[in-house]
């Protein structure tokens, strides 16, 4: 048994790719959150942008060192990207649409790979 | 429902300190083992205690914010902090072994929360 | 030369310390200023929240392994941490005035090791 | 005074994707130098490639979030990542190669980035 499967890195590269989208998208639209002037309704929003952004970096650092627990952080990856993207898709503005998107295509990359 | 539960904070205080110095003794043994003559033979155990530094040091940055995912993070870090206890305890030397004692506690701690 | 400086691990540990606490002061403080009714005005603040508290847990992670560039980041982790004082600093409620307190004490702490 | 600055995201984009690509590349360097035979003549390179694949990662994201301390952070990402790239660069095999290269180009925009 080893820790690391040098072959797979090529195969994680399309949800490394949407990792690192993600991790982009929520800290763009947190900022953006953090302006609006409903901020106050968008508290649960905000802090789950700060996860979002979080586990996204993590799982796309975890998978490109072939990590032998790269499923399980996608799993848990794929777990928040789709509660963000529920939870951005409740604001009209143009950052949570965006968010949401590249939240749900993280999450169904995450759940290819973790599946 | 929130995101976040303050008055948690005080009770995840026993578990951030067990992921703080569960993270401080996997960095250390892992310098450490990247010294010894028998480098090669640890390369599963290195492996291990990137990935295990990592996820302590989330775990206790979700805890402090009182993360909706703290369980569930929580909860990983359970797993892997057990395989790194597992795997530090193959050697004799005394950082292995004061990281495999670290790991076990941070792993019982991480549970409990996650429990 | 080398990369690591094990014998550097214990003269770091009250700055380890200092930076661990002052990244939960963060955390904690961030949480509570987004429920706070003046959050629009916290705007700067919670920025730099963000940024104090990574900064605080990468410092942690990087003088436990005796990095080479321990000061460098713990010099960035000085300015960081007194800006963010200067910032919770302006309000009046306990947790940001908790958060200054750590934050003024991890930026002596981070400036005794850079220098 | 604002602590982030939207405007400059886009300009943010070529120095973001170059972190991006220079985390990856340092996190599958390090993995195949632990299995190279002279894994012992490399431990000053493991160690500087985890401090380049974490400073990559944090830039990238203060970059995301237009962090007041984005210069900050790059100007430190580029000396650590011209280090690395001069530690690679010891080395005659393709993934130390590639990482050396990657390093570089991410040390530039860096520079430009601070500058």
């Amino acid at each position: 048994m080893t820790a690391t499967v040098d072959s797979s890195v090529t195969q994680f590269q399309t949800c490394i790719d949407a990792c690192n989208r993600c991790m982009q998208a929520c800290e763009e639209c947190l900022i953006s959150c953090l302006k609006e002037p409903d901020v106050q309704a968008r508290i649960h929003c905000i802090n789950m942008l700060r996860d979002c952004a979080n586990i996204c970096a993590s799982a796309s650092q975890w998978m490109s060192r072939g990590s032998m627990y790269a499923k399980q952080i996608c799993q848990l990856c794929a777990t928040i990207c789709e509660a963000c993207a529920t939870e951005c898709a409740k604001f009209q503005d143009a950052h949570c649409k965006a968010c949401a998107d590249e939240c749900r295509k993280c999450s169904d990359e995450c759940r290819r790979m973790a599946g």
